[in-house]
């Protein structure tokens, strides 16, 4: 008997028949002989419908009321699981993030986990009840106030109560089947990986491979959570993200992504002095603004321009930032763009092998797609490009890194 | 400088248009000096929809999932209308209700208040803010369940939180102007009553006026909070519950209502034994289910026939509790009517009157119209009947009673 972690997205739960669908495997789980603890998102689109009313009211909209707001589209969630799950003749009951103690900081809609107490989850297990987490959703003990974990968040509710119960697997029922070496919607010969490393998927998952959270990742690896990926349609074997192993160094790229999702500011003519840099950024990271990429140039005229990244979601939050300090840097101007995309290559192989930046950057240029900003890591390179190219420079990378295994230079 | 509950209805709340007209409304009265919190009710036709979800997967839900989901529709709402009052240049804050320390028993899907804490309500006044919320919903603290307070509990909340931070009045916006002598979709005469005595609404809320819950009008009573019940499309003068004056006493009847949502159940062939209706409404109790009106005829064989009214959402539970006993207390059927209707009059002017009953019999049956059960009070007199002769029977009894003033024998 063993202790399962079962997270279902909100496609899995985005109908009465698909609701019954999910308590179906729960209860196969639950009747093979293991404790099963359900993690449930929004069921699909009821997001979008309420962040949708609220941007009606107003687009700036007020992030503690934006928490409070969309956190019921999961508390509407578990209560429809937990009655199809006693309608198959087991005991159910379903709990919010401050009923199991879901315990965040307050930084409303992008909240962080601090601990999860979990005592009536364990009282209910013992009592041989499957239990019904509302996911994506915690409590601010502070204030009291509901917070929300991020876009995605439900997977970070998963593997964090996995940890916290000491689960032996947090599975992630999707509506794919595993991990694939590129979106296969846009590349048609991309493969399933059967088991991906850690750090590989924290990559794949924070340039926009929509499978994981990436802070589900994260967790995943701090605690060494086995997180297995797999389809809550067909029943398939999915993929396994656990610890590096030797076998997996072999394999250079193990994965080609896009991420539509961000949007590029410029600010023009910034005086290069320093403690600018930490003007700007500080002012954003007090609004709580995630930067990703960063890009300054040195100007010949002591003058710079300085570019950086953030999510398309914080884009008006952070142009208002960074016109708050334009006057005070003497910067002249904001400039921004959505139409971007980052792409890039991941595998854990690339710490062992020279060579795959420069012939990444060059199949690009042959396929003429400019390159406007570069990051690199350890096992990644990204470039943000034309979004309308995006979709090219994933198929021309997955060819010739994954189809090809044409690695190196 | 007052202290004023304004509390808004599911149509009042129904689409972004009117959540912003709701903002206008109490951001005008903020800006008239007063203190303000909102209590508003979900989104008109969200609580139907998601009990409609969970109907879906199983009729005999679970209550204490039920309240976890239909509490969800209010929860919703507030940070709506907080946004929306934002929007117009006042500073507002959202609460639900066990951020406010909305206490109540555990008898889910009908819960009482216990207590309100409130702290967070005087800490946001006291900054300047306007409290927005949730009504309908309370916390079991022995569980940490979320609990709901039966259909309509939104005006409970309204008037909870007013007798609890001692407000001077609590404002019910509906989508009708007031109080009214008899549902004007049928009594095309029915007139607005300026003022009307707890007592008198007490009856009319119990009786299926559904402009007031009838537990919000005893509390009312029993804090002596005045109930304005007023429209939150026209700006009109409304309908001012409060204690019972001499004035009132001169009408006789004040209301004509017809109440659809009761079912009748009859258990044949009852053993006239001591104890067997205790053992009766013993499980229904049990079952947490209240019973309204009691008929039991001896039979000369020594059995009699037992019937009584509950609310339709409960018949299908207390068919289940009376076929339970029906075996131990040796009855020989379960049967039960959903198409029944009670149309009651009601009025303070009664207590000084006799006569009214028969006057109102006699009415009945010069109409053809059979009574199936008859229930009286001090200030009340209902009839059951077949409910397709209820708007007929208010029709009559109004124009006798209300507009003729006809009232006495």
């Amino acid at each position: 008997m063993s202790l399962v972690v079962m997270k279902f997205g909100g496609t899995s739960v985005g109908s009465i028949e698909r609701i019954k669908n999910v308590a179906r495997i729960a209860v196969k789980k639950k009747e093979e002989g293991h404790d099963v603890v359900v993690v449930s998102s929004a069921m699909a689109g009821e997001t979008d419908r309420l962040i949708n009313l609220l941007k009606e009211i107003s687009p700036k909209y007020d992030l503690r009321e934006y928490d409070q707001l969309v956190s019921t589209g999961e508390t509407a969630a578990i209560p429809l699981v937990t009655q199809a799950i006693k309608e198959l003749g087991h005991d159910a009951i379903s709990f919010t993030g401050f009923q199991i103690g879901m315990i965040t900081d307050g930084a409303h809609s992008k909240a962080r986990i601090v601990k999860i107490t979990a005592e009536r989850i364990f009282k209910a297990l013992k009592e041989g009840k499957i239990c019904v987490v509302a996911g994506f959703q915690g409590i601010f003990p502070e204030t009291g106030d509901i917070t929300t974990l991020g876009r995605g968040g439900s997977d970070t509710t998963a593997v964090a109560i996995a940890a916290a119960i000491n689960a032996d697997v947090c599975e992630i029922y999707t509506d794919v089947d595993g991990v694939y070496t590129a979106d296969p919607r846009i590349v048609k010969n991309a493969k399933k990986l059967d088991r991906i490393s850690y750090e590989e998927m924290l990559e794949l998952a924070s340039l926009g491979a929509k499978v994981l959270q990436s802070r589900s990742v994260e967790l995943g690896m701090k605690y060494n959570v086995p997180i297995l990926v797999l389809s809550s349609i067909e029943d398939k074997p999915g993929t396994l993200v656990v610890k590096e192993d030797k076998d997996m160094e072999k394999v250079i790229v193990s994965g080609v992504t896009a991420d539509k999702n961000q949007a590029k500011i410029t600010i023009v003519g910034v005086p290069d002095r320093p403690g600018i840099a930490a003007e700007i950024f500080g002012k954003l990271a007090e609004a709580n603004i995630n930067v990703d990429m960063i890009i300054q140039n040195v100007g010949l005229d002591g003058k710079t321009d300085l570019s950086f990244t953030v999510a398309k979601t914080d884009l008006l939050r952070a142009i208002d930032a960074c016109e708050a300090v334009k006057t005070s840097i003497g910067a002249s101007k904001v400039v921004s763009d959505e139409n971007i995309a980052k792409v890039s290559i991941v595998g854990v192989g690339m710490k062992s092998h020279a060579g795959v930046a420069a012939k990444m950057f060059k199949l690009l240029s042959e396929n003429n797609i400019n390159i406007q900003m570069i990051s690199t890591s350890e096992i990644k390179i990204s470039c943000v490009i034309d979004e309308k190219f995006a979709e090219l420079a994933v198929r021309v990378l997955h060819e010739k890194f994954v189809e090809e295994g044409d690695n190196v230079s």
